[in-house]
C-alpha cells in the first residue's frame, strides 16, 4: 500500500486531545461568563446560500469564500454549459458570523426576544494563504446585543469581555488594556482637520496602520491614498497633540465646532461612566488612534491589547446599519469578538493554563490476568461512581507497559488487583511519580484517593 | 429592497438558544461521562482531501460527499479544460467521524498513547435528500478504543455509552436496551445453515430488515438476494427456535460445529461476564438477529433500542480492520456512535430536559432613567459576581415593557431600583409570575436571591 498524505489539509488543523481540552478549558470560560451576563447561544449550519455571502465582504472577501459544487443533475447541467464559478456553485461555507446573524434576525425576528443578546462560538472558512497563525478554518467567539441605541449596551458588552478575560488569567492593566474610540469622534477630528468627507474611509485605514508603520508611515499613507500634505499635518498635528490624561476634555475642547464629533465624546463619555462600576474600569483606556478597519461601525468602537505584545485580542464597537441587511430595516447593534485564537496562543505561550485540567484522567486501573479482569473492571466502576476520572488500561500486559501508558498520558496513580490484593481485600496504589507504593483497604480507596487528587 | 431568502440551506437547522443550551446540557453530559471512563477528546477539520474521502463510503458515499470548488488560477484551469466534477473540486466536507480517525492515527500514531481512547463530538455532512428527522449537516459523537483486542475494551465501551444514556434520564431496562450479537455468531448461523460464503453479506442486509419488513419480508428478500429456498428456510427456522433465555447457552450448543461460530460465543460470554459489574449490565440484551449492515465490524457488535420506539439510539462494535487504512497496519478498534439528534429527538419529546437548564438567566435587572443607570449596571455586577446569572434590561423602558421581555426570556424575577428604592437602600423584587413584589435591603439581596434560586 502506497503512502497517502494524512496531513490535514493546508490551513486546517486536527486538535489532539490536549488541544481540545484547552480549547474547552476557554470555551467553557467564555460560555459561563457570557451567560452570567444573560447572554444566549446561537449557532448557524456551516453552509450558507451564496446569495446571503456574497457582496456582504467587499470584493477581496468575496474571494475567499470556500465554495461548496452543485450536485446530481444540476451539476451535469451547470458542467454542460459555458461552466463559470457562480454556475457550478450553490453554497459557500460560513465566512464570519455578523451575516449569519444578520439573516437570523430577519428569519426569526417575531420569535426572538424584543432585544437579542446572543453569543456564538463556532469556526468560520477563509481561503486566505496561509500563515503563521492564519488559518482557513478558526473559531470566531461573538456576543452581540441586538435591537437598542443606549450607551449601557457598550458598557454591558465590555464588561462581559473584560471578565472573560479576566478569568482567563490576563489581570490588571498590564494582563489587557481596552482600547476605546468613537467613530463620530474620528469623524470630527477629519473635518476640524479638513479632510474631504470622501476622503474620510481612506484616511481612517490609514490612521489605524500608526502601531505598524509609525508616524512617517501614516503620513506617506495619507499622501498615497489623495490626502493634500497639509491636510495630512493639521490631523497628524492635532493627533500627537492629545495629552496622556483627561482625554476626553481634551477631545471636547478640540472638537467642539463639529456637532458630530462632540456627539461623539459625550457617547463615549456615558459608556465610560456606565462602566466605572464594572470589571471592564481599569483597562479602559480612549484612544483618538483607534479606527478599526471595517467601515461598518457607527458608534463607540474598541479593541483589546496585550501590552507588549503584537496583534490584539479581539475587538467590536456600534454598527447600527448592518443586522437590517437581510430585513430592510434599521436594527441597532453592538457587538465584541474575541480573539479566540489569539487568547489561546497567549495562553499557551505564557504557561496561563492549569497545569491539569479537571477533564484529565486521575487514575489507571491496571489489569493482571484473565481473572481478575472482572475485578480491575468493578474497581474502576466503583470510583467512577465516587466521581473520579478512571482510565482502565485496555488490555492484560507487563506492569511496566502499563506504568508507561500511564505516564504517556499525565496519569499520576495506578491502582493494583492482583490476586494477591484480592485476597487481602486491599488495592495497591502507585505514585508513579514518587514510585511510592501503598495498600489501601478496598473501603476506604475513595476517600483515600479523594484526599489526594484534591 | 426586495426579500432576499433568509431560510437557511435545505436540510440544514438554524440552532436557536434554547436549541443550543439543550444541545450543549446533552454534550456537557457525554463529554462528562466519557472523560470519566479516561478518554479524551479530538477534533478534526471540516475540510479533508477528497482523495482521504473517495472510496471510503461506496459508491452511494461518494455521491453524498459535499465538494469544494477550487479557488483561483486552479479554478480557472479547470474550468478551461472539459471541467469534470472531480477537476473542479479539491476538498470535501467531512462525513464521518471514523475516516478523520483512521487518518489522525496514521499521522501522529507515534505522538498518540499506545492506546486511543478517543471521542468526537462534530457536525458531518451528507448531500442526500432531506426528510423529516435527516438532515444535510448532523452531529456525530463517537467514542473508540483503538490498538487492543482485549473483550475488556467492549465492555468499557458498553458501559460508557449506557452510563450516558443513564445519566441523561433513560433508566433501567424500559429506558433503553443494548441488542447484542457478534460477527462470527452470524457467521456460524449461516455456515450451519448452508448459505454460500459469498452470500453472507447479502443474507445479513436481510436478516438486519426483520424489525422493518417482518419474517415474511426478510423470506422475500433473501430469495431477492439469490439464498436458495431451502438454505432461507434454514437459517430462518434456527433463528426462530431462539430461546427468550438462555440464549448463549442456545447459542453455543447449536453453533457447536462451526469454528468460528464458537469463537464468537466464547467472545460474546466474555464481554457479558466482563459487563455484570457495570451500568451497561441490565440493559444488554443477546440478539442473533442483530446485524447491522456495515460491513467493517469484524467482531462483537451492538445496539441502543428504545422500547416502544422505532429507530436506533446508536450503535457499534469491533471493527478490526478499518483503523489501519491509510497506515497499512492491521490496528485493532472497537467503538460506539450514540445517536445524538435521535437522543434529544427523543428527550424533547418525553420532557425529559430539565424546565430550567442552568444556563439560562436568572434575573433581569430593570432601567429606570439616565441617572440610576449606573446604579442597575452595578446592581448587576454585584449580582454576577456572587455567580448568578443576571440579564440587564438594555435601555429605559416603561417597567411594563421590561417585565414582558422578562417573561418572554423565562425569567422569574426582576429588580427594580428607581430613585426610590435607592434611597431607602433596598432594591425591590418583584416575582413574574405571582405578581408579587418586595423590598430587600441591599446588603441581603445576594443572601435572598441566593435562598429563592436555588
Amino acid at each position: 500500500m502506497s503512502r497517502v498524505n494524512t496531513e490535514p489539509l493546508s490551513g486546517m488543523r486536527d486538535f489532539l486531545p490536549l488541544d481540545v481540552l484547552r480549547r474547552d478549558y476557554v470555551v467553557n470560560t467564555i460560555r459561563r461568563v457570557y451567560q452570567r451576563y444573560g447572554f444566549e447561544p446561537l449557532e448557524t449550519p456551516t453552509l450558507e446560500r451564496l446569495s446571503t455571502l456574497l457582496g456582504k465582504y467587499g470584493d477581496e472577501g468575496d474571494q475567499l469564500i470556500f465554495r461548496v459544487l452543485k450536485r446530481g443533475e444540476k451539476l451535469e447541467e451547470a458542467l454542460a454549459r459555458t461552466p463559470t464559478e457562480n454556475g457550478v456553485s450553490d453554497a459557500g461555507l460560513r465566512y464570519d458570523l455578523t451575516v449569519p446573524l444578520a439573516r437570523v434576525v430577519a428569519e426569526y425576528g417575531s420569535k426572538l426576544p424584543r432585544f437579542f443578546k446572543r453569543y456564538q462560538i463556532q469556526p468560520v472558512y477563509r481561503a486566505d494563504r496561509p500563515a503563521k497563525g492564519r488559518y482557513r478554518e478558526f473559531y470566531q467567539c461573538d456576543v452581540d446585543i441586538v435591537g437598542s441605541t443606549s450607551p449601557t449596551v457598550e458598557a454591558e458588552v465590555l464588561a462581559a469581555g473584560a471578565e472573560v478575560l479576566q478569568e482567563l488569567g490576563f489581570v490588571g492593566r498590564e494582563g489587557f488594556q481596552i482600547r476605546l474610540n468613537h467613530r463620530l469622534i474620528l469623524h470630527g477630528l477629519m473635518e476640524i482637520a479638513g479632510v474631504p468627507p470622501a476622503s474620510e474611509g481612506a484616511a481612517l485605514v490609514a490612521i489605524d496602520k500608526l502601531d505598524k508603520i509609525g508616524m512617517d508611515g501614516v503620513r506617506k499613507e495619507l499622501a498615497a491614498r489623495g490626502i493634500a500634505a497639509e491636510t495630512a499635518e493639521r490631523l497628524l498635528g492635532t493627533l500627537s497633540a492629545a495629552p496622556d490624561q483627561g482625554l476626553l476634555d481634551w477631545l471636547e475642547e478640540v472638537l467642539k465646532e463639529s456637532a458630530l464629533g462632540s456627539q461623539g465624546v459625550a457617547d463615549l463619555r456615558a459608556v465610560v461612566a456606565l462602566s466605572a462600576q464594572g470589571p471592564a474600569a481599569p483597562h479602559l483606556r480612549v484612544d483618538p488612534y483607534l479606527a478599526r478597519g471595517l467601515s461598518y461601525y457607527t458608534g463607540p468602537i474598541f479593541e483589546i491589547e496585550f501590552p507588549g505584545f503584537s496583534g490584539s485580542g479581539g475587538g467590536g464597537g456600534r454598527y447600527d446599519g448592518l443586522i437590517g441587511m437581510f430585513s430592510g430595516q434599521s436594527i441597532p447593534a453592538c457587538g465584541f469578538s474575541l480573539g479566540l485564537e489569539r487568547v489561546i496562543l497567549m495562553m499557551e505561550e505564557h504557561g496561563m493554563f492549569p497545569a491539569r485540567l479537571d477533564t484529565q484522567p486521575q487514575l489507571l486501573v491496571t489489569q493482571f490476568d484473565e481473572k481478575t479482569a472482572a475485578a480491575s473492571l468493578a474497581l474502576a466502576h466503583q470510583l467512577r461512581k465516587a466521581g473520579l476520572r478512571v482510565d482502565l488500561y485496555p488490555q492484560i500486559d507487563r506492569y511496566g507497559k502499563q506504568f508507561k501508558y500511564a505516564d504517556d498520558r499525565k496519569i499520576r496513580y495506578a491502582a493494583l488487583v492482583s490476586p494477591r490484593e484480592l485476597s487481602a481485600g486491599v488495592v495497591a496504589v502507585r505514585d508513579l511519580v514518587s514510585g511510592e507504593q501503598v495498600e489501601v483497604p478496598q473501603g476506604e480507596l475513595v476517600a483515600w484517593l479523594c484526599e489526594r487528587l484534591g
